[in-house]
């Protein structure tokens, strides 16, 4: 099995001298790089040496905006108008293409992050918005969000501002009948097994998922986000790579 | 007389609830505004604002880069490698262009701000750094730097980089004999009254400036700075423009 | 009619170049001076010179924590836990105690700001976390809180903590029949007249308060909360001021 | 041998999602946590954590402060009057008192960090300034500063105020033999081996140092600064401090 899907992973999270994720021993593995916009993480000089580690690896550059929020990591829902929400994304991709800029490198695509990307997932006014927003920034982003069960009213939504939707699903997270993620204060949220997950992104891979209730539903899937966040974590990242590019044992199961 | 000489202000220095200058009454007179950037001033809905306030007035958009020093207004020198004073350059200028496209209009140029502007005054490598950051930058914005007597060297490093220099001048300030501003701190620093300043717009209107010493000095002049803080300053700013549009009195002498 | 009522009001909340308020000029009309804490405005520099200000006026000085939004001042709601909450008390508290140490001065009491206020007033497991913060800081400064028709819940706990409570009321805005105030977005939630304002506080300052309905209801006040936003409100406000202290025509009706 | 001299050691430097350091690990070897105070690093939620930390290990707590400049971690000079840094301490120990009030424990000192406490030590002005303001504070902390050859004039600005001194010495760096510390970017600048080390905290103990040039030299010594960045640096200071207890091997010889 071979597969058009891809890896994407936060990036660039770090902060002055604050160190975090391990964006070196990631970015071979993946396809995607979300860079985070300075709001919640990053710094200019971050930003700047994140878009040159995903130019070296042929990384696909994506902005990953959040709320203005350091401290809270953009994790808290700060209240905004539709129009503060243009205002901050434009302002953070456009930094980012600043900084892309530099090195004759573009940013291919937005996905907000945190606290606005589930606002963005539970409120069509709010995605509407940040449509609005991409569909006017040069070179026309495409927009990375959540693959549910359905996602037709997204996708109209989408085609309606002449922006491309990039739909992302999650190689360790259990689905509910309804192609929701279950919450992760709940038991089996998360899944822990490596052969889990490497039976998740088969599947994701082959565009479906199994659900909490072993059901199998069908689910677009563009991308598969994965997370940095420790050495166990990055054997997993490669895992899952080798999975997705037909190297793995399980992938001939 | 009448000549194309612009005018330049600081604009969009409003931040959150704090409101500062009079961009709505100034807006009308000037050719060219400097929009803060976010990091000394100014926040991403107070720079859609202002973006749109200059395109209503069909005024050039110019960014204003500067420190990320919101107390200290971007005024305090706080030392920066030359990679980073670039990547500071990129990502506000790449910023406001993300709000500019929201409206379809553009960044012209950019103008560092505070004791960035004053350290790429005195230090030609961070003058050839942000020349550097602004020519990677889309379209190329041109750079815009205090006229001298002598402009030759930052002229020819900014033909070497491809990139143009807008040079502007001070209506109400005085100018030593070398063609540099006397320190704020001398006495006569700063012209104070309005036949003073609206003669000195003329002469640099012409290509020229008295210096403090009653010498006349030729000075190359694309801009002219004025101060928007006051409501007698806006009163000062029309004058000057009726003067450089021919309209006032002075004009015909 | 003289009263022990006192006038508070929200100070020192410039921040770096950019003013706020007529501080100097409402200063000499108060008996209690809200001091913001760096959070959702004012700076170090700000908040000393608002000490000094009140110090000189003999004015009762109290600390105004919020949360650490600039941005937004500290209106929108940021979510944060009990134990958070508690920090963020301690930590501005502490802080203005720092200051108000330099000059012999000491913080009197302690009024949430805008956001965290409003959640306070709803959420009496967070007016116990602050309660409970409150209670432990040097000196254990009092509590302003809002005066409601009833207040015998919180007056239960803070009388369980061993902290004070300073009931406020607002001389301007309409109350509902249980004592709460007319939301801001409902016609005539805010009185317009000075003679209605003035009328109020003669009510407040003896204990009770004209309803929306035209009842009367009593009230328990120890403070009137007034605002300097304007010259207006600073007339307002010295209006208030001599009505609470007997030398107003109208005290005499 | 046994010793008076205590160990202090950077701490509370995490913020947000960002953790630094290597608190828990360290903090059962030192008698001084010098706590950052929410300006270059930590926030209140760090300094509280950190406190108690402190507060188990029977560790004295002092204020670190440090210029309000996260991105640059307070090692970037930011000019400020001599006023302004009176406020930006009272404010910080200030507001690690407001925390410390939280569970009965008290800021015992204060050490300005980074670029401030370089400042301090070559501008005798500064450190007049720093004085004033601790010793203002409540409880009059004592004030930690850089041990030389000849701290006599510190000693008499200090004992003018009332205020104590800490003198601290470094393990791990060459003296020149004016009792100064060679430059981080000179060769043998850090004492690279823990014999080394060791043997000079042996002498440090005894009053003297070995400088550079082979001669020994007296130096008044409360404390000895150690850094906990990463596993290594904790096993050496568990050596040093084991060292100090007349635990180790070569406290013997």
């Amino acid at each position: 099995m071979s597969s058009r899907v891809g890896l994407n992973c936060d990036m660039g999270e770090s902060f002055g001298q604050w160190p975090m994720g391990h964006d070196a021993a990631v970015m071979p593995h993946i396809q995607q790089a979300n860079i985070a916009c300075g709001f919640h993480a990053s710094d200019p000089d971050v930003m700047a040496a994140t878009v040159k580690l995903a130019q070296e690896h042929k990384v696909s550059i994506g902005a990953h905006p959040g709320y203005a929020d350091l401290q809270g990591f953009g994790r808290r829902h700060i209240p905004h108008s539709l129009e503060q929400i243009k205002h901050l994304i434009a302002y953070q991709v456009g930094a980012l293409m600043g900084l892309t800029s530099q090195v004759g490198a573009q940013v291919d695509y937005v996905k907000p992050h945190g606290a606005l990307y589930n606002l963005m997932m539970v409120d069509s006014q709010v995605f509407s918005a940040i449509l609005a927003a991409v569909a006017q920034l040069p070179g026309k982003p495409a927009l990375m969000v959540l693959s549910r069960a359905d996602n037709s009213e997204y996708q109209a939504l989408a085609a309606d501002s002449g922006v491309s939707l990039l739909l992302e699903a999650f190689a360790d997270r259990a689905y509910t009948r309804e192609g929701l993620l279950v919450p992760r204060n709940e038991p089996g949220a998360v899944l822990a097994s490596n052969t889990d997950i490497l039976r998740q992104t088969a599947l994701l891979a082959a565009g479906s998922v199994m659900t909490q209730d072993g059901g199998l539903l069908e689910l677009e899937v563009d991308s598969i986000c994965v997370h940095g966040d420790n050495p166990a974590s990055i054997q997993t990242i490669a895992d899952i790579a080798a999975q997705l590019s037909g190297k793995s044992p399980l992938s001939n199961t």
